[in-house]
């Protein structure tokens, strides 16, 4: 077991290595040639210019101002600066959101580290336990000293661990509810503050019964007109356009090519630069590459034409989903809310997404088959969860010298080798794992995606749900409970449930080194590295080289990321979890903790203010899923310190416990209904009140033209084409009155200005 | 164990007793005097007339045609007789669908005897286990032998158990699907072809927030005003008369004494009745009877004015709640399925139950209260179900000799005989146990009042919800594990999950004899005893003999009872439990359900005809519970299956059925996304249909005239009070139009006729 001096070893390695990833960061980010790297968010808002225009030869690339390096730490003041509303301004209200959970990390551990060394820390240094004679053979260290494992069997003095630990949940409790009404509050002004856009309109229709005598689109049109008679304005039917789209994704690639050896060309116009047309242009036959590229863009042009034909003219390329709008953001909401005919699965409407935010892949699929697609998934994760080492362990079973040996004999002769030989001993078998853990996210995203939800948020939602699980049970169980996941699921349902807690509990005390030194390499120093942003640091000298040609192109090449919520969101839960769960048992690795919580704060908000570009705003939808796994998170460390401590014999005392969990489960169940609807649902009131007075300030809008290309498929976007499914007199001429005829023609007040009565 | 000789016996006794009680029904339910007890519907429905006016004085009471004995069975026939149509017209759709349960139970279980009888019985039969010498020395019998238990230990015959539970599963969910179906289609039919109902255009609003310069009623009005300007029409607030209720009821039942002796005097007018002052009349002063309580009845009715006074006047009777009634079904069916403002814990708005389902005492319970109440409940409901064997026992200890003596010593000489000594300690434990069982559903119906629902239906599903917990743990996990409830859940505590369903599990055939007794005695019995009613045979006739002056009287002391959903339907899940546990272990066990569903089903379809009335109509809002249900049972019985088969030494075989459970739970929530909508949604679609069906039929229709007393409290029914609340010049002269300024005065062409633009 580690000792106190162990644990300052490893503390100072990690913080040095921390240290030199800010001083890297320091020095790189002031050189004008990484500029775009480091604050590609202004550029993308358009107030920062390119550096390299007007400054000298050498200053162009490299900063010679020694000022600016000896304050090499003044971007961390500069980060906490923005207040609040400005940062929601310039960054959204979710990646400012998304920064409050670690603040909230801080602000619920930093009265209880306080607390903790205050009232545990001396309790357990004078349990003594450890000293006593008995216990002379066991090996022990000082932090076990300061740990509940210090308290002898049986003590009085667990009653303080019991009583700290209902004023730690109390304390936490209190703080997730006051957070869940700020963030609610900041939602719901957020969402009242803002400008008009396309989704307040709009209700997203999927599943639209088949009918023998009408195209989809009149379909949609008679029954809006029919259900919602004075709210109903038009709608946009869903194309399915997953091929054009991935046409238009293979041509810009082949651009990009294209420019490359353009580029190549103009620098060196003595030679024409070749390529091969087989594999990657490894293999094949040698061709001039600008002609054989020419030659391939102009026939996916012509492919593309066709299938833009085909799309349009194709009764099946239209999916049975319509994004319908109305002329008022109360029959909205209205729509959104309520159920349309009398079978569920038909007619489902819910509040559109953002135009961006929109997954389009996912726009089609009926109502069985997407019940069908979450048994899978939830299977399927389930197996990932239990049983993801075993393909593992067959592929590095394959990794080993014989196997390779005996399918490549050619490469004997090398593998042999003793230097090749430990590595690839050494190194193979850990790759496998390493590869897995690194396609992870992916793996999960595309589960997520087979669930079939229609949103990227959504979909960053669900992942987010699923790594957490993934995390949780081979993260943090597999480390306290050592062996698989499979085997921990055998215990589980071998054991008695009160015993597995009891074997879970007992194991935490003694873990906790390893979780100290885990926070410092994965949190502290990895938190650091992603400051210095080292992948896009490198892509974007690699294509500022060799693809750039014009300021459009050196904006392109610019990847400014953004808050990755389907993996980070896990990750920091992780770190609640493990505070709650030791402080109770070990407060030494609370301060760790708080340290993390309060250096991720500091980089994120930097992040957020210069480089990350999110890439829609869901108007932080996410909170309720981060309100409760960190209560699970909780309940899970009230469990354990019940097993904990009924095998310390205090069996008696445990049982005050029991009333925790029920306790903070009802807590949630309150805040639930206090709160998520806020996050949910659309009041009608807020409703009605923007339409009031947009109605007063802008009594002319024409909202049918405003609406007009919002919800077009992106690769129609710019062309005509999205207005053919909408056409419609009163866009050519607002001032006349339409020729389908209404079941009400009364005189309208709406706000639509002229181009009233459409149905 | 019981032979099945022994089961014979038992079932000879009971399908006697059972006989008998149909014979005693034959001949009752034929006499004159008898008839309003056996035939309340039809009285209560005018159609049938007293038939004491028309005949001989004998034949008043006794009916002489031997004929009409001979074919004493022929209720059964003419039970089955009426079409479901008129069946749901004549009983309402509650009824008619809850009688369905038990087709349902047939229409499962039958198929699944048949089935079982021709593969698993002749399998079990030739099993040989328990003839081997090795198990010479165990007892069995010969419905061991057709059980399970005949199967040897790692026997391949396993796979045809298996294989028949997946089966079973199967063909369960089919019967499930399809039934749930037909049910929603008959809930949707029965809402489309229903006559306009007040609840129709009405939504129950709670929670409404104080205003500071507005009285409730004002508030409410101007905020519907402003969010619902076209759809709001009127609302009546709800007053807190719980006080005036309760002295209402205390004045009927002096009433009711009033009558008992002025009928006592006009009989004997010799002698004024007397009574005593003091405790029920059996202390205290003698005095005149009719002239005390006129005296009373008096007293009373003063009070009564004052509270009417009372609550008339004083604003704080007024509670934050209203009906607010909607010009269109289209608007309620809106203003019921959205949320009104960003604050989810005011202006909550739900369909409002019809009228006389409300319970009027939960009106104006706040959100926090609410939440506090269901987590009371709730720890309340899982003490009384684990622990309520504590109480009692305390109880029963006290009730011994010892402590009677010691209490009441002036009663020893009496206890200290023989005779008596014996009834009290066979007697009095018993009787604590009978006299908990009897208080069970009123015990649980008060929590489900606690918890603080507003109608009678949803209180009724709470509680049966509670009750089925109840059944589950202490009726059948209690026969199966002997021992309490609390000892189960220690030992399901403390064993291994894979142990506790195999322990379990591994009892389940020894107890198979158990349940048929049980199911012969509760089941067959019950039901036939339930036929005679006599209870309200008895009520009846003292009532009849005491009270009954007038017609209206007798009408009055019929009783004609009611369905009772919270106690009835947990019973039947006991035994589509039973059926699904033993299907595929002892099939001998399933002729007994068979006949109990089909048995029942007769019985209870010739008491909705003749004898229950409803007291309120929901539609079959009950379904997605019965169904949950049966789906909870069905997963039970799969595991336990689980758990019995690895205890035979069929360990590989027994992880195929881990799909089952999974399976299961993914087609229970398939049926909820299909149908539960029907149950708890109001399609606008629907709405629609009706409101413009309605326009067309009626134009000229005064639709707040017609729902002016539709939602005033009982007490205030008949007298002008309901009307102070909603008084309007419209009521007085339709044709007037309201002074109050609207935001839109557009000509409509409303529904309502004249009475347009109130807001």
């Amino acid at each position: 077991m580690a000792t106190l001096k162990d644990i300052g070893i490893s503390a100072a390695i990690n913080l040095s290595s921390a240290f030199m990833f800010l001083l890297a960061f320091a020095v790189l980010r002031l050189q004008p040639f990484n500029d775009r790297v480091y604050f590609p968010k202004w550029y993308l808002k358009g107030i920062r210019g390119s550096p390299t225009n007007s400054r000298s030869a050498v200053k162009k690339f490299v900063n010679l101002d020694t000022g600016t390096y000896i304050r090499f730490l003044n971007w961390m003041p500069a980060a906490l600066h923005m207040p609040e509303p400005e940062l929601i301004d310039h960054a959204g209200l979710d990646s400012t959101v998304f920064i409050r959970i670690y603040f909230l990390g801080v602000k619920i551990f930093a009265p209880i580290t306080l607390l903790a060394f205050m009232v545990l820390v001396p309790i357990n240094w004078t349990g003594k336990t450890l000293e006593a004679p008995a216990a002379k053979d066991l090996t022990f260290s000082d932090i076990d000293k300061l740990s509940i494992s210090n308290v002898p069997l049986g003590s009085k003095r667990f009653w303080a661990h019991i009583g700290m630990s209902y004023v730690f949940s109390a304390w936490t409790c209190y703080s997730l509810y006051k957070e869940y009404m700020i963030i609610a509050t900041m939602r719901l002004r957020f969402l009242a503050s803002e400008r008009r856009r396309p989704d307040q309109f709009t209700v997203l229709v999927r599943n639209v019964p088949p009918d023998m005598d009408e195209s989809v689109s009149e379909h949609i049109e008679h029954f809006f007109c029919v259900n919602h008679p004075d709210h109903y304005l038009m709608h946009h039917v869903v194309y399915n356009a997953n091929t054009l789209a991935s046409i238009v994704a293979k041509k810009t690639n082949l651009k990009n090519w294209y420019v490359y050896y353009h580029n190549k060309y103009e620098r060196d116009p003595s030679k024409r630069p070749t390529t091969r047309t087989g594999m990657m242009g490894l293999l094949g036959a040698k061709v001039d590459a600008i002609d054989y590229y020419t030659g391939l863009i102009d026939k996916l042009s012509e492919e593309e034409a066709k299938e833009r034909e085909n799309v349009m003219n194709d009764p099946n390329a239209i999916m049975p989903a319509a994004f319908v709008s109305f002329r008022t953001r109360w029959g909205a909401a209205v729509c959104a809310q309520t159920q349309q005919t009398s079978d569920p699965t038909v007619w489902l409407t819910e509040w559109a997404p953002e135009p961006r935010d929109i997954f389009w892949e996912n726009l089609a699929i009926p109502y069985f088959d997407l019940n069908l697609r979450r048994l899978i998934t939830t299977v399927s994760m389930f197996f990932l969860t239990f049983f993801f080492m075993i393909p593992i362990a067959f592929v590095q079973s394959l990794a080993n010298i014989e196997a390779i040996e005996k399918v490549f004999p050619f490469l004997k002769s090398i593998i042999e080798k003793e230097s090749v030989k430990s590595v690839i001993q050494g190194f193979l078998p850990g790759l496998a794992l390493k590869i897995f853990l690194i396609m992870l996210p992916k793996l999960i995203w595309a589960m997520s995606k087979m669930e079939g939800y229609t949103s990227f948020s959504s979909l960053e939602r669900r992942s987010a749900s699923k790594y957490y699980l993934f995390v949780l049970v081979n993260v943090f169980l597999g480390s306290i409970v050592t062996g698989t996941a499979f085997q921990q699921l055998e215990l589980l349902i071998n054991q008695p449930s009160s015993e597995f807690t009891k074997t879970v509990g007992s194991t935490i005390p003694m873990k906790a080194t390893f979780f100290i030194t885990y926070i410092m390499i994965d949190g502290w120093a990895g938190i650091a590295g992603e400051i210095i942003r080292i992948a896009s640091l490198i892509t974007f000298h690699i294509k500022n080289t060799f693809l750039v040609k014009t300021d459009q192109d050196r904006e392109n090449a610019m990847d400014p990321g953004s808050l990755d919520f389907a993996t980070s969101e896990p990750r920091i839960q992780l770190y609640f979890m493990l505070g709650h769960v030791y402080a109770p048992v070990t407060p030494l690795l609370l301060p760790f903790i708080v340290v993390f919580f309060a250096f991720s704060y500091m980089v994120y908000r930097h992040q957020i203010i210069n480089v990350y570009n999110q890439q829609y705003e869901s108007g932080a939808t996410f909170w309720p899923d981060v309100h409760r796994r960190v209560i699970i998170g909780l309940i899970i460390s009230q469990i354990l310190l019940m097993g904990l401590l009924s095998t310390r014999g205090a069996n008696k005392s445990t049982l005050l416990l029991i009333a925790q969990p029920v306790l903070t489960i009802w807590f949630h169940r309150y805040c639930k209904g206090r709160f998520e609807s806020a996050f949910v649902k659309f009041p009608l009131e807020d409703a009605m009140v923007k339409d009031t007075l947009e109605r007063a300030v802008e009594p002319t809008l024409n909202l049918r033209l405003y609406l007009q290309d919002a919800y077009v498929h992106p690769v129609f976007k710019g062309g005509n084409f999205g207005k053919a499914a909408i056409i419609d007199d009163e866009e050519e001429n607002p001032l006349i009155q339409t020729k389908r005829a209404c079941r009400s023609s009364k005189p309208e007040s709406d706000n639509e200005g002229a181009s009233t009565g459409s149905c």
